[in-house]
C-alpha cells in the first residue's frame, strides 16, 4: 500500500510499504478516508525527535472498515469510523478512570500510545491506504454511514478534542471569560470548545494575522501580541481583574513578540498573569521532559523558570496533558451530527496523498492556505 | 487588654496594647480563649517580612462573644466560636465561590485577609485577651458552649482545614496512595485528613524524627528523607508505580538531605517524580513572589525552576493556594463532635499569654515540646 | 407608595400602601425599575393558597438603590441591583452550600424566603414603587449602571436562573439530547439553557402554539403533545434511546393532552419513560406537600403514584426544588452583559403598574401576548 | 461440572451441569474458589420471578484463571481475580461512562447483564466449579495471588461495591450524618462505606438484634424501628433537622414495624421525611417496573405513592439503580490489601458447595448465622 514515510528531517515521501494488515483477534483494519497532518508531525519532520527514518506517519485518522477480528464485537466492514489518536487498551488502571492518553497497556513502560508517532508504541501511522487499530471495540467511535460532514469528523481524532480538553481542565462555564494563548488549529479548537461552553468572553492571542481572522470569525476576541501586551490588553479588557480561566495551547516552543527567540515559558507564566485569582490553566500546548534544541540547559531537561510564587499567592490550579480523546469524541460528534459544532471551519486544503511531501513542506514554512490539512488515501 | 507584640526580629513582648473595640455594626468582640501560635508566624517573627514593629500576632483564634454589633443576627454574648484565619466578607465574587481565602473586600487590592499578618489588612491578632471579628455572622462558626474539645477546635482556624485543604485540591479519595511532603503540624493534618478520607497508604516524608513519630501514630507510613531516597522509596512501595497523589506541606523553604541548603523548588519536584502519572498534587506549603533571602535572583522574585516537561507528560495537575477555611471547618467541626476526629494530636503545649515570648523563641529553635502551642490568654 | 395588592381571589389592585423602609443595618431600599409577574403568581391570584388579601406581590424585581444601611459595605445610592427571588442570609448552614433557596434564617421553621408571597416569610413585594431588601450585600447583584438590557437583565431574578438550575441539576452538557417538558417562561428558559450549555438536541414539549414557535425560535424542537405521543416522538427521535437528560418544567398541575384533567404525576412519570437508562432528571416544575384543589385525597398531601420501578430499573436520578438564584445569576448576568444570552425573548408586554389588574386577569386567562410582563412602577 | 441448579420455587440442588467452556477469544475461565449467596437470589428461590427450573446461580464470583482466550492480553492462568456481579463490555456508551451495570452490549434490549440471574443475559451463574468470563479485560479485576483476604475479595464482587454506590449517590462526604434503612448485608455495606468516607454519624435502621448489633460494632448507631419511631428518633438525634444524606437499603419489600405488612413505599418515604431539606438520597434497595405480589395493582406495575411534594419542597435529589460494580472495585480491594477496610465482618458461614441446598434453606427462613453465606466449591 502507499503512505507517508519519513525519509530524512525536512522530507518524507509517497512510497509503498508493507500492507496493513491483522495481527490481533481485537483488531479491525479500515480504508482511510481523511487522515490529517498535524503541528505535532513537524517536530518529528523537522528531525527534533528521535524519530528514525522509515516511519509512517499520521496520528488523525478516520475511514471505513474493512476487516474484523474475531474478538471483536461492535463493528461490521463497511463501518465508518473515527480513531482517537490515543491508542488506548480499555481495561488498565488509566484507561478505567477515563485516561485513555495513559494507556499502561498498549506502550509498556510509557504512559499512553499513538500512531504513526515516535515512542509512541509500534502503531504505523495512518497517513497510508489502510490502518490496522487494535482493540478496535474500544478505540472507535462510530460515525453516520456515507460521506457527509467528512473534514468535521477528521477533526475528532485529535484537534476539535484536544482544543476542548484544554477548556475542560480549565472548567470553562457559562459567563466565564477566557484567555488562549495560541491559536493555531488546536487553540481554535481550544477557543472554539469555550464558547461552545457559554463562555462570555475569549481572547485569542497569537501573531498570525490569518489565526486571528479565523478566532474572530467564530466569535472569540483577537489579541495580537506583536501589537500589544497581551497580559496588559486582557487585564484591561476584563475590569482589570484578569481571565477566569486559561488555556495554553502553545507549549514550549513559545516565542517573544515580533517572532524572535524562543522563550519556553513564556506562555505559561503570561497566564499567571493573565488569569485572576482563583482561576484555572488548562494546558495543552506540549511541554517535554527532553529537548535538545532548547535555548538552555535546563530547558533542554524540562525544567523552566516557573513563576510559582505568583501561582500559588493566586491560589491558581493547572491541567495539563496530552488529551484523553475517548473522553470527548462521543458528544463532539453529536454537536457536529445536530449541526452545532462544525469545526472544520480551520481546515485549509484537502488533498490526495500524493501531494503529502509538499504539503508538508509548505505546512513547515507556514504558508498561507497550509495550516490545517486533511489528506485523502483514496481520492481520484 | 495584654498581648503578644511584635518588638524586633526574634523578639516578642506581652505588652498593654488598646483594647480591641467594635468598628462596624456587623462586627462582634470576643474574649479569647485559645490562640496558637503558627509556623507562619515565625515569617514574620525572623524579620523575614516587612512586618513592622508594634504588630500583634494571631491568626488561628477561638473565643467566646462578649459584644454584638446592631447587623449581626446569628450571634449572641456568651456564644463560643472559631475564626478561620481568613477574614472574608461573604458576599464578593471570591466569598460566593467559597473561595474565602482570596476575599476582594477586606484587603482591598489584594486577594485575603486574616488577622495579624502583615500585608493582610488591617485586622489585629487575637494572641490577646481580646479580638474584634469583622462580617461576624459570615466568619463565626458556632461551637458547642462549654469547654470540651477546646484544643481540638483550636486547630479548626487553620491547619486543620488547611491540611484538609491539601487532601481536597489533590482530591484524595478512599483506596489511594498519598504521598505528605513535610510533616509539621499542617503536613501531619494534610496526612490525617488523607486517611480520614479513606487513603490506603499515606506517606508522610521529613527529616524530624518527633514528627515521623507522630505521624506513625495515626497511621501514616514515615519517609526519613535524611536515611532514604524518599521518591525511590514510595516507588517502590507503590508497585514501582508511584502515589496517586502528592501532597506538598513544606513549601518553598525547603532543605536537601541533611539539613543543608534550601532547594526552594526540591519539594515540588519531588511531587512531580513521586506521584503516578494520571495523578494530582495539592499544594499548601507556601510560595511566595517576593522572598529577598532566597538563594538565587530569580528564587527571590518567585520563579523557581519548575520540572514542567515531566509534569506534562505525565499529565499531571495541581492545586495550589491559602486555605478557604470555611468550605471545611463546619464538617471538621462536626467530625471533631462525634469523636471521629482529634486534631490535637498535634498540640505539643498549652501556654497562658506571659509565656509566650519563651514560647517563640523555643518554637522558633524547634525545641522538642514545641511544635504546636496552643495560647490560653485568660488562663490563671 | 403605590403597590399591586391582593384584594381577594381573582382581584389585585394597585393602591396606596405604607411607604418601604430601612428595618436593619444590613437593609437597602430600591427604587423599583422592573419587576415581572410570575406564573407562581397565580397560584395566589386564584385563591389557591392561603394568602391573606392585603399582601403586596412581586418576587421578580430590580432597581436602583435608594438608600444605605450602616452594615452595609457593597452598595451606594445609584447603584443598580438584581435581587434574587430567594430572600437569603448569606451564613446559614444551607446558603454557606450555595443552597439560599433553602436559607434557615429568614423564614424560621422553613427552608427558604421570597419577596410577597405566602408563607415565605415578612418580605413585601417588589410590584411596588419601592422595595426593602434585607441582607442586602448578600442578596443584590451589581448590574451596569443605565438602563441597558433591562427587560433581559429583569429575567435574572427567577425565571432565567430557575430554567437554568433545571438544566444543572438535569447536568445538560454539550453534546446531550434533552427533553423539557413546558414552554411556558421557565420551560422555554430551561430549553434556552440546555442550549447554551450545549446540548446537541433540545425537545420541547407543550400544547401551546405560541410557545412552540418561541422554542423553535431559539433552537429547540417543538413536539405537541396534542398531536403526538411525546414520549413515543423523542423516542423515535432519538434512535429508540430517549434523552441522555430531562426537565421537569411543568410540576404538578399537569394536564393530559387536549388541556383535560390534571393528572399531577403525568410529566414525572412522561419523563421516566423519556429519559434514557442512567439518565437525570431536573425538576423544576412546583409539586407541593398540600393541594386543597387536588384531584384524590393522596394528591392533596402531596404523595403521587410516581414510576418509581421503572426509575430504578434505568438507575435514573433527580434532583429537585426551587432554585437558588445566587449560584447562577452573576455568570447568566455576564452572558447577557456580553451578548450571548437575551433572555427577554420571553417578555410579551412591558407595562406601567396601573394596568397590573388588567394584565393579571388576562394573564390567568392565558390570553396571547401576556405569557411573561414586565412592570415599570415608575414609567411615566 | 458441580453447580447449583433452581428445581422449583423453595428447591435448589448440585447437580452436574455441563462444564463452563470457552466461546469467544474475549473470554476467560475460571475455577471458582468463592461465590456467595446474595439476597437477590432468594428472589428467585422464592419463585417471586420468571426464573425457570435448570438456572444455575451464582453473581457474587471471585475465582483463579484456568484457561485465556486469545483476544484476552491482561490475564494468564494463574492469576487470580474477582468478578464484578454485572457482565459489561467496555465499549458502549454506558461502559464509556462506567455505568457497567448498563451495558447495552450484553444483554440486548434490556440495559445490563449479570451471571445467574433471570433476564440479565445468557450468563450461567458462579455457584459452581467453574465460571466462563466473558469481555475478560475488562471485567476481571485482579487479586493478589494466594488465599490471603480470600471472605474479604468475595465482598467486591456486588455487596461492598453496592454499599458503597449508596454512599456515592448520597454524596456522603466527611462531617455528614447518615441515615441507613436496612442493615442487611448490603445495608451495613453502606452504613460501613459512609463511615469509611469519613461521615460523623451513621444510622442503621432495621428491627432485626443482630444486623443492629453488627451495625453498633463497626460504628453506626442502632435504630430498632419496632421500638422507636426511626424517623423521629433520628430527627431528635441531629438537633431536630435531619440528616444530610440518606441511604435506602430495603426496597419495595419493606415492611410496617412489627414485621407486618409491606407497604413498599414505606422506606422511600420515610427517608423523605428523615433527610433534612437540600439533602441526597440513593436507592439501592431494589425497586421493580413489575411484581406479580405485590399488595396492589398499582405497586404490581411499579407504581408507589410516593412524597414528591414534600421531596420537592425540601429540595432533595435522589439517585438509584444497581451498582456499577466496577466504579468502585479497584479502590475497595485496594482499601483491603491495605488493612483499611475488612468487609468480611459480615460474612456469617463459609460452605462447601454441597451444603448449598441446605443453606438456601435456612437463609430464606433468616435463621440466625446464615444472613451471608460464603461458598467454596472446591473445598475439601
Amino acid at each position: 500500500m502507499r503512505a507517508v514515510v519519513y525519509k530524512e528531517p525536512f522530507r518524507v515521501a509517497v512510497e509503498e510499504v508493507p500492507d496493513a494488515r491483522m495481527q490481533d483477534p481485537t483488531d479491525v483494519l479500515i480504508r482511510v478516508t481523511s487522515t490529517c497532518i498535524c503541528g505535532s508531525d513537524l517536530h518529528m519532520y523537522e528531525g527534533r525527535t528521535g524519530a528514525e527514518p522509515g516511519i509512517v506517519f499520521g496520528h488523525e485518522n478516520m475511514g471505513v472498515v474493512e476487516e474484523v477480528g474475531p474478538g471483536v464485537a461492535k463493528l461490521q466492514p463497511g463501518d465508518r469510523i473515527s480513531l482517537p489518536f490515543n491508542v488506548a487498551c480499555g481495561f488498565c488502571r488509566n484507561c478505567e478512570a477515563n485516561r485513555t492518553g495513559f494507556c499502561l497497556t498498549v506502550n509498556p513502560g510509557f504512559g499512553g500510545g499513538a500512531y504513526g508517532y515516535v515512542a509512541m508504541g509500534p502503531y504505523t501511522g495512518g497517513q497510508a491506504e489502510y490502518l490496522r487499530v487494535p482493540f478496535a471495540d474500544f478505540n472507535a467511535l462510530k460515525l453516520p454511514s456515507g460521506d457527509e460532514h467528512e473534514a468535521d469528523f477528521a477533526m475528532l481524532a485529535d484537534i476539535f478534542p484536544t482544543g476542548y480538553h484544554g477548556s475542560e481542565m480549565a472548567q470553562v462555564g457559562p459567563g466565564d471569560t477566557v484567555a488562549v494563548y495560541g491559536a493555531g488549529p488546536v487553540g481554535l479548537m481550544a477557543a472554539y470548545s469555550s464558547l461552545l461552553r457559554g463562555a462570555a468572553k475569549v481572547f485569542s492571542v497569537d501573531r498570525v494575522p490569518n489565526r486571528l481572522n479565523l478566532a474572530e470569525r467564530i466569535g472569540a476576541i483577537p489579541v495580537n501580541y506583536d501589537e500589544v501586551d497581551a497580559v496588559q490588553y486582557i487585564t484591561d479588557q476584563t475590569n482589570g481583574d484578569g481571565t477566569d480561566k486559561g488555556i495554553d495551547a502553545v507549549g514550549y516552543q513559545a516565542t517573544v513578540s515580533g517572532g524572535g527567540e524562543e522563550q519556553p515559558a513564556i506562555v505559561l507564566n503570561s497566564l499567571v498573569y493573565t488569569v485572576r485569582a482563583t482561576g484555572r490553566i488548562g494546558t495543552i500546548g506540549l511541554y517535554v521532559p527532553s529537548d535538545p534544541g532548547a535555548p538552555s540547559e535546563e530547558a533542554a531537561n524540562g525544567r523552566l523558570l516557573f513563576e510559582i510564587g505568583k501561582f500559588f499567592e493566586k491560589g491558581l490550579s493547572m491541567g495539563t496533558g496530552q488529551c484523553n480523546v475517548k473522553s470527548y469524541n462521543r458528544q463532539l460528534r453529536d454537536m457536529i451530527i445536530a449541526g452545532r459544532a462544525e469545526p472544520s471551519f480551520v481546515v485549509s486544503k484537502e488533498l490526495p496523498l500524493d501531494e503529502a511531501p509538499d504539503a508538508y513542506e509548505r505546512f513547515d514554512k507556514r504558508e498561507e492556505g497550509y495550516s490545517k490539512i486533511v489528506l485523502h488515501p483514496h481520492a481520484a
